[in-house]
């Protein structure tokens, strides 16, 4: 347990790792959006495995919001987030600006295909071109043994891959396990945004797609199960449903089969809040 | 004076380069497409200012041509280039395959605006984005101090700049100056392809160029020299004219005075043979 230092820039992030790598630690990267929960927090724990010192970033990344998503509403608590981390194992929260990490003149995209295509790019078509950029940066900048992401975004973490086996960044990217509340609802910053009838049908989700898995293995089409797990979420209440679907785990590919290892994803509203889970079928 | 290395693979490199580095030496990266001529040896002397140990890459880049372009018959001699590169300071040749560099189910892009915008991209759309991508590459690969591209590629030294700012690569990248032949052609690996009497024509680029120096230096206006500059050329026997256009040094902006720093630059055709130039203002 130590109180994490504060980092703002760049240079002095590279400054405080090359004396951590002096001392001949590893280096751990847990990438944040900040407003800190209980999955976050599971994630620093399980990086330990990875690695003697950890850094925490903290950034809104406004790339990856398209103009009517929820960037300038996005929960922001920097003081709280440090409260949480102090009785933890980070020992640097890195919390840069948006002109530090976005310079004056700049012009310069990751776009990732692959496991990139369909799913959350139909709905977010700018969401993996922002992500794929700034965790490049955040990568670059700290270029830790290994970083963390949560399997919550199970797409994001297998773009992420991707990215870094392409750009051969000598990087390990395990996925921590999702975290979910009492009810299987997965935690997120977002679940903040849900009024208290909202919350019970976000509970929902979670429940739904145990329910498809159990008919997969029962035999049922995978067609047919997509579809009554869609109409499933708006019986309970979901506003609209962006898509279930299963797929392989590995490429996000279409598949008829379960042959090989599966997952399936979900993505839907309650109100105006989306929300995201998944599973391994 | 070294014997190179030659190392085929990144992991290799990155011990080399590890090895060099314990040994307290900065490291500088020239980065090639082979075919070397005296304007590569040159970035390998002047880069001897930045580095103590030096990298020269020998890679052909797939991603930078275009289907109806010279990748498959760009003059590729690795025996040969080697042998120039043992009477310099090179010490690694770093020579990946295109599947190193490319691995299965590659994804990944970069893409650069700003001084991307315009002039080659106009004539070579998937240019900079193939070069910025692979240079990530290289550039991730190899964590160098500095590495030196030549101001004969100047909008290409300019994009890399700003994606080496972009992505806060702590990186220098020092441009060398525009080797000539005697009559002022610009050296190139693809003069290899000019027959006597294109060659004849060619070396007419950097005439043109001067001429239309002394013209604005004589008060004409940015418009009327290009123009003319552009009818010179066609008059020379170049088979068509791409562009001929005065920049901001800095920014490739159009400008519309010499204000500030400008830089005046030219593509055009001799035979089947595509050929850039360019000068300070």
């Amino acid at each position: 347990m130590t109180t994490p230092k504060i980092i703002h820039t760049v240079s002095e992030l590279r400054a405080a790792i090359a004396d951590w790598r002096g001392g001949g630690a590893r280096i751990g990267l847990v990438p944040t959006m900040g407003a800190l929960h209980d999955g976050h927090l599971s994630l620093i724990q399980a990086i330990g495995k990875y690695a003697d010192r950890i850094v925490v970033s903290i950034f809104v990344n406004p790339a990856q919001f398209a103009p009517h998503e929820d960037f300038d509403s996005y929960p922001r608590n920097l003081d709280g987030d440090c409260a949480k981390l102090a009785g933890t194992d980070a020992g640097i929260v890195f919390a840069p600006t948006v002109r530090e990490m976005y310079p004056d003149g700049f012009a310069t995209r990751l776009l990732v295909g692959g496991p990139a295509e369909g799913l959350e790019s139909d709905h977010r078509p700018h969401f993996f071109g922002g992500v794929a950029t700034i965790v490049s940066k955040l990568l670059i900048a700290a270029m830790p043994d290994a970083a963390m992401f949560g399997e919550k975004d199970y797409q994001q973490l297998l773009v992420i891959r991707r990215m870094v086996t392409d750009l051969a960044l000598p990087i390990a990217i395990p996925g921590g396990a999702i975290m979910r509340e009492a009810d299987g609802l997965a935690m997120s910053s977002r679940n903040a945004y849900l009024s208290q009838s909202e919350r019970a049908i976000a509970g929902q989700l979670n429940v739904v797609l145990k329910t498809a898995i159990a008919r997969l293995k029962a035999g049922d089409a995978i067609g047919a199960v997509e579809a009554q797990a869609r109409d499933a979420l708006l019986k309970a209440g979901f506003a609209n449903v962006d898509y279930v679907a299963v797929r392989d785990a590995q490429t996000l590919a279409k598949i008829d089969d379960l042959s090989k290892p599966a997952r399936i994803l979900a993505a839907a509203k309650v109100g105006t809040t989306r929300l995201i889970d998944n599973m391994a079928v």
